[in-house]
């Protein structure tokens, strides 16, 4: 069926194009005309793959978290509580040019999903399986020999989250203060501070 | 000189009445048309009063970010470092209506300062002054004679700000899970593992 997969596929370039004209203008910006224009293509002809703007930016936006799933489901996992930690971290922050990209887009898209309810539940799916992940590394790591006494898991979930949130935010707001490097050595510190021995 | 007195209060009511359009459309609803219905005076003779679009977003965003400092300059702090601490920092997280929509259109605002470089030098200056103010809780907590050992100052400011950063975000986007309480309590069991006693 080559032409069901050419549809598909010029699809997820005009989701591209969309990530683009929202990174280059802001989501202000993103009308069906400009991102024709980025894409190469007549906005006539884009009426062909989505019939409105919000089926547009939705199918746009689930793309971005696509993506995000499948980096986390693609992780080289190692068997190391520490290290299968810091790799699933390393996966939700903007460390490398494409993880940026990819998490200015999706945090844009969180923005805009405040006032279009139709974008809300993107969202919140992804939160709450992000969250489910960092349950279970926590979790690992809270049945360590090593761990730090008296945690509690919901408590340390939610600082680990609002931690990688917060992180990703600043980094995207303001790359020169809070880079890559300082990322990761702040995530490693507090994986640090759940375990007395690593 | 009232005529200037009422200069200044009038553009303060059309600042407000752009956040409250930001809450409800966005900033890609924040013509300068609504601005001027919500406010209800005419879209002409918003031109007395902000020559362009730019200048009234960079009003209106200025105005928020001196409101979160005015209600940080008026803490009324009791000397007890901990305490002092969990006021400071419930100021900076949208725990009541109020602080929830200022902190909302804070975090807009910042978005549009992405694409927006005349916004970018307001998002960084609050974030640098906050930035000193978190600096100066952590160097009072480690001066404690309960700090936790081992401590490194820059490292805990980072975790510290990015935890507020990712509660604010959080209770934004999902008020129903990120609660005021839950925000709360997660600030106050991070405030707890700085100090081995408290």
């Amino acid at each position: 069926m080559p032409k069901i997969v050419d549809h598909e596929k010029q699809k997820q370039l005009l989701a591209k194009a969309t990530w683009k004209v929202i990174q280059n203008e802001g989501i202000e910006g993103a009308s069906v005309r400009k991102i024709a224009d980025e894409a190469g293509i007549s906005p006539g002809s884009m009426r062909y793959y989505f019939s409105t703007q919000s089926e547009l930016l939705y199918f746009s936006m689930k793309l971005v978290a696509e993506k995000i799933r499948n980096r986390i489901t693609n992780i080289p996992f190692t068997g190391n509580p520490f290290q299968d930690a810091l790799l699933l971290l390393s996966e939700l922050v903007p460390i490398d040019e494409e993880k940026r990209a990819e998490m200015e887009v999706w945090l844009v898209f969180n923005i805009k999903a405040l006032t279009d309810s139709s974008l809300q539940e993107l969202s919140r799916n992804l939160y709450i399986e992000t969250k489910e992940g960092l349950s279970n590394i926590i979790e690992t790591l809270m049945n360590q020999e090593n761990a730090a006494p008296s945690l509690d898991k919901e408590t340390e979930v939610q600082i680990l989250y609002s931690l990688i949130d917060g992180l990703t935010f600043q980094g995207i707001m303001f790359p020169d203060l809070v880079t890559p490097q300082r990322i990761e050595q702040t995530l490693m510190s507090h994986l640090h501070s759940l375990c007395t021995n690593e």
